[in-house]
């Protein structure tokens, strides 16, 4: 079922600052800010070859990230995105094995425009696990 | 400068529990757990097609990820790896910038047998990033 990771999210309280580091301290190619409001989120792509990292700012009231920069004020890995090939097949399966599934437990169209799911860290080895269908 | 997203490893306070919920839940092909005393970590790795997950249990006394799990006894995200082509190369220019690198600042030889170094999270958006050169 598990499919190649899709990206690594990191959230960040500074995107302008986070991004400079990217770039000028690690030398990576980064794309421009794209604010996504429906995700309470601004993101700056980083494109590593084989993968992607998402630096995301929190953008407006109740940002989903919010809470965890509260946690984590100079930012950290937030959520770790798997490509899966049928996201409902997937979420069936997870749920039959006692994950639980974030939300009302139906696909929200993500920020690539593709159907995710978010799966509670608790069962997951503390690790917040986007599913995306590819 | 920036290459390849090598691995993301995820500590876990139990390396066949972790295992069963990438295997059994996730549908991952693991591979046997692999002691490393002179890490002071046992690995088992995830292969996602395009990169690698690295499930870290302590090993031994004074394992570098043993205070990581005492603040995350569930587990969690513990280090992002990316490839460079030259790591003195790398870190003369991370050292140029301000970054600090961890221990005394040379390459160790790292799990998958290859130099590597650690950059200080502090001066990387919370998150401790490993170089290492292929």
């Amino acid at each position: 079922m598990l499919g190649r990771l899709n990206h690594v999210a990191i959230a960040v309280p500074d995107l302008a600052a986070a991004s400079a580091v990217y770039r000028d301290t690690l030398g990576a190619t980064l794309t421009e800010p794209q604010a996504l409001p429906e995700h309470g989120v601004t993101v700056v792509f980083i494109n590593t070859g084989n993968t992607k990292i998402e630096l995301l700012e929190p953008l407006g009231q109740g940002s989903p990230i919010a809470a965890f920069l509260e946690k984590n004020p100079s930012g950290g890995m937030h959520h770790i995105c798997y490509e899966v090939d049928d996201i409902l097949a997937a979420r069936d399966r997870l749920k039959a094995a006692g994950a639980r599934v974030l939300g009302d437990g139906n696909p929200k169209i993500g920020a690539h425009g593709k159907p995710v799911l978010f799966l509670h860290p608790k069962d997951f080895l503390g690790t917040l696990v986007e599913l995306e269908q590819v």
